[in-house]
């Protein structure tokens, strides 16, 4: 990929912000709060180094970071901002050794952010690659996880001080449904250090090239913005996407269940797709696209909402009855539409045992 | 107190089993599969020393066993054996030393047999004496958080191997909620070990030799039930206790809340209590009786429902509409009934704010 980033530098930050929220397909938490915070640190002239997935050592130790909780709590509770370091202390203290480099564990929206915070608070690089290639509301969905790596031992902490370490988990789901439960009673919000992992297994497993491709898609949206492109163009023609509908929201159900913004949106298209009817189904991300009542679009391909006009994306927790709005399906990364993968990250995973994925097409494999 | 034990033996199981679930004031889980579990140990040559707390070595270290879950489901999920072991082993991880005696964090229940098995099963004592001296629903209603001992660290251990450690908590009822959210998710029935301690500590803040207490309440009771005299006066004689009521249950309401078993039962008195109404009011332990619409007995005193005829205990999930009980009210140790103790074990610590606690009588006290 040209112009692979190296540092996390301060005029990457915007599009950064803009490309994660765009790969977040409505979820993974809104990544304005953790920019200001990598910023601050930036301005303290504190260094974020970037290490590409083939540069990475074989034998280096990478921890999977990133904060868990409803979307919805995110937006009005913040965090204290060193939650996510205090839970790698906890996940090196189970592995007796010191971590060399952090890996998101989602590119997509906050958590984007997250690791950058933690490597520069403990002067650590990060690793250009994710462990889902967008967002996904729960933590077993992650290629660390499909590939083989578990998450425990894992460590969870809270703004308050609380710090809870899973040591051992009898599966990855277990670990879902205990971290779940936590961050729940923790108040919806807390940082998450996971899946102690070797060079050699991430290289094979993560998404590779995230960091740079989510601030290289923000920066294709930013420069559409200035030189009056449509941005929406931008996005498609960066991510080889499809505009699924122009349309207006005529309905919103969402609700919180057990720690996950869940619901759908009706929508009625305009322009092209005049007479249209859609209907996107959430939980934290949108899962599936429907229209006219036939699924079109579904996990794991990427189902992107943008402000039709600005083509600045537009997360669950900040749908609006009546907004005017595109709906783009974005192809998802190879590593994710394998057997194994699609059993954890498929249709049926989230509880669609009838909808069948089909690829919008191919990009990238197994390596 | 006389006939100190030394060490659980076979014909010490019985009674332990009726003492324990007297002092359980209907929660506490069970004693019963733990009981056989404590039996098929000792059958198997295994050792349970108990050492009295006035021979604890000061720099001991002792670590609170019990099991945690909602009674309902403890009748259901039999635990796999091991839960407490594994938990313990979690917590000697975490303060990087092999711990030298257990205790019970409850004697009332199930908890009086799980340090026992644990004790049997690792080669350890046992201390004589607990953290609460009957049992009560929330972890942070122990005398060792009480006077001063953190909990954590603390490790939660379920039966299908998940193993959690609380490392730092911000504060006991912290743990309490996160362990609270966390055995929900594992199903309602984990172990846990939780405050490491010094000896020098346990000898001021244990309720003490309730151990022996538990065997000798049960003994009285079972002695009773041989020699044909009257059972209920045996508890009674024996722990300085009243007769409350004896009833009819014409009303029961119960059912699980966050992990809870709360409710309330209502009674119809019979023989001298002939016209009386009752009521009792519950949150896995029985916490307030009321005579005629006036509190007259609440926590932290012990309130027992026992069979009228047996004097067996009848645990709150064993209530049944029409059931003839005979209502006691048993003194607590002087250690709940200090200020420090009443403010997390008085009644307004349960939701009764409006509530006094009068004392039934003085027993014991701060050493």
């Amino acid at each position: 990929m040209a112009d692979t980033m190296r540092e996390v530098t301060l005029d990457d930050l915007d599009a950064l912000e803009v490309g994660a929220a765009i790969l977040g397909t409505g979820g993974g938490g809104n990544p304005y709060i953790g920019k200001l915070r990598v910023r601050e640190e930036l301005r303290k002239g504190r260094k974020i180094p970037v290490i590409p997935l083939d540069e990475l050592p074989d034998n280096a130790l990478v921890v999977s970071l990133g904060g868990i909780g409803a979307p919805v709590v995110g937006v009005e509770k913040i965090e204290e901002g060193e939650e996510c370091l205090r839970a790698l202390r906890a996940v090196e203290q189970e592995v007796g050794r010191k971590v060399d480099a952090l890996i998101s564990a989602e590119i997509g929206g906050a958590n984007a952010m997250e690791p950058m915070l933690t490597a520069a608070q403990a002067g650590l690089p990060i690793v250009d690659g994710d462990g889902m290639g967008r967002a996904f509301p729960e933590m077993q969905m992650i290629t660390w996880s499909i590939y083989g790596q578990r998450s425990a031992p894992a460590a969870m902490a809270d703004e308050k001080g609380n710090v809870v370490v899973f040591r051992e988990t009898q599966s990855d789901k277990w670990l879902e449904d205990l971290a779940r439960a936590t961050v729940v009673a923790m108040g919806a919000a807390a940082g998450l250090a996971q899946a102690p992992m070797r060079g050699e297994f991430v290289k094979r497993a993560a998404i590779p090239n995230t960091v740079t491709q989510a601030r290289n898609l923000g920066r294709a949206v930013l420069d559409a913005n200035r030189e009056h492109r449509d941005p929406v163009q931008a996005v498609i023609d960066h991510e080889g996407g499809r505009l699924l509908m122009t349309a207006k929201i005529s309905d919103l159900q969402r609700h919180l269940k057990g720690g996950f913004a869940v619901g759908h949106l009706s929508l009625d298209g305009y322009g092209n797709f005049q007479g249209d009817t859609g209907r996107i189904n959430l939980q934290n991300e949108f899962l599936i696209f429907v229209r006219n009542d036939t699924v079109e679009v579904c996990v794991p391909d990427l189902i992107v909402v943008l402000d039709a006009d600005t083509g600045h994306p537009i997360t669950t927790e900040m749908l609006r009855y009546g907004q005017r709005i595109a709906v783009l399906g974005l192809p998802c990364h190879g590593l994710l539409r394998t057997p194994e993968a699609l059993a954890v990250v498929g249709p049926a995973a989230f509880g669609y045992p009838d909808v069948t994925f089909v690829p919008m097409q191919s990009r990238g494999g197994i390596r």
